[in-house]
């Protein structure tokens, strides 16, 4: 094993399935899972089946007051995720959260101020971008010049609701909201694809359609954006993947450059067969379409490891992560009632 | 040939190349084209060589002053289309006027009055629905309930600029603007699609991005939008297009059901072959992907033909064209610059 990439992890909070993903990708870039705390102890049961080695803790405190872990990962409770994350690191950790890490300005202010005080990381998984094969290819094709200045990024992201979600995830005070919820990986990738470091809401609407038994829960969601270079965006989240639909969503970006367009097809290519991660390029001179599944290397969870290691910032521009936050919490606070 | 499809056009106005397939259109549905009309003697001779059978008159009154005449067809510069209309229809003649009709409400409100008074119809050119097989055949679908009530339609309009535009069309007081020219017919279908008679901009914007020698032209525009019934829309239109793609643009146009999606790839279907008009079809039960090219019936010059026969309002629904012209120059007027 490569020494650097020793690192010990713990998880606490296993409220959302994301933490299997986080884990296997920590685990397959080399770190060591070992201990697990959530006050749900059949959460932490079926936990340890997937990941036996893991020991089962009775607090946060056992977490933190063990110097060899070095990295906290969580998948709380969305309204819970920040002031773990700030426990965490004032406890010395650095903090791996699954996305949203936060549902208000206030718990974003909150994590930067204690990450500048105390020196400490707090990672968020933005999936749908760190991922995606398709979309990490894009950036590279981006930073290449291969589509020239990025002027627009449209982005549709549909999920499936499934039958088995727990009753937090309908409250908007625990869950933040769609455009928080899903809306905010939307956000970083509008960012990264399109070289901003800020950008400004111009609308953005919330509506339940078709799922009146839950008050507080948004279904459909969107917001129309502009970047400070004046690349605008278009960002649609919902939760109507229809049951044909073999993956969970069909997400789908258009990446508008003066010279060329890219689309991406990450997940299903509808009429393609079984072809995923496909990569659509038309520029001056070339027009392809391409899967480039397998073909890409995702480096998110060795650079976040290797971050953690040498204190370095190659996994995320933590800047960019929170102002990402910060817009994704924005247009859900401003947006308009659409129904 | 079929007695109830006998009328008489003639034609005022060629400045936009649109007028050819107007008048392909009418020809191929059974209309007699009799009169040209331009103060461009080279434009009318060009036309005269596609379409040999029509007579070049000196003046809109030799047009007009012939009562055999039913409909006036043009293309004229879009900023003189409403008063045209307005002329023709005050002579006793329908217009069939290339999008957009219109550049600002005062002419709106002009046609609208002037339709009222006279009982003669002004018909609106919007190809993109109109000539699309794979539009017409998504509003089957949607009138048909396969996706159940609209949420939401994401229409990306890129196009090619060319290297011949004439020099009206970068002047925004004679041509419009972005959201005017090629957005005209993106709200009508939003209209279309959503089932609404009335919407409201949430935002919208320009930029002139990568042609700063045409200063009052616009190379970018997007719009979010809302219709009364909560659907949203976004569309993006540019002139983008780039050189490698052998259509004029890769329009797409995505509708999200409440219980089924479509998805539109008009003009081309990049590493599909040759396939076009293609329409993906995801539902509860359903998945599919297919060209209707050659399959779908498109309806609108005949039944254009028909109105002007029998007085009767089933090519287009007028309230609809006309809302659609006023959110285009709504949008148009409010938007943000974005560079």
């Amino acid at each position: 094993m490569n020494e650097s990439k020793q690192i010990i992890v713990a998880v606490i909070g296993l409220a959302h399935g994301h933490i299997y993903q986080m884990c296997r990708g920590l685990i397959a870039a080399g770190a060591q899972l070992k201990y697990v705390y959530d006050e749900d102890l059949s959460a932490v049961q079926s936990f340890t089946r997937v990941f036996p080695q893991v020991i089962p803790v009775q607090s946060e405190e056992d977490v933190f007051s063990d110097r060899e872990v070095k990295l906290v990962a969580s998948a709380d409770i969305p309204s819970k995720r920040a002031a773990l994350g700030i426990r965490a690191m004032k406890a010395g950790k650095d903090f791996f959260c699954a996305k949203a890490p936060a549902i208000t300005q206030r718990q974003i202010r909150g994590i930067k101020k204690t990450m500048r005080k105390t020196g400490n990381k707090f990672f968020v998984f933005y999936s749908e971008f760190f991922e995606s094969e398709a979309a990490v290819y894009a950036d590279k094709l981006i930073k290449e010049g291969t589509i020239g200045k990025v002027l627009n990024v449209t982005i549709l992201a549909p999920h499936r609701l499934g039958e088995s979600r727990p009753k937090w995830f309908y409250e908007r005070k625990k869950s933040g909201g769609i455009l928080i919820d899903i809306g905010s990986h939307q956000f970083d990738q509008f960012l990264t694809f399109t070289g901003n470091n800020r950008a400004k809401i111009l609308s953005s609407g919330i509506g339940n359609f078709a799922h009146r038994d839950f008050e507080g829960f948004d279904d459909f969601g969107d917001v129309h954006l502009v970047g400070e270079n004046g690349a605008t965006g278009y960002i649609r989240v919902d939760w109507f993947t229809p049951e044909a639909l073999p993956v969970f969503g069909d997400g789908k970006v258009v990446i508008l450059g003066e010279t060329g367009y890219i689309e991406l097809r990450k997940y299903i290519d509808v009429g393609c067969g079984d072809s995923c991660e496909n990569v659509i390029l038309v520029t001056k001179d070339k027009i392809s379409k391409e899967s480039v599944k397998d073909k890409t290397e995702k480096p998110f969870f060795s650079n976040l490891i290797y971050d953690c290691l040498h204190r370095t910032e190659t996994a995320m521009s933590f800047k960019q992560t929170f102002h990402a936050m910060e817009l994704a919490v924005k247009s859900q606070k401003k947006a308009k009632r659409l129904i």
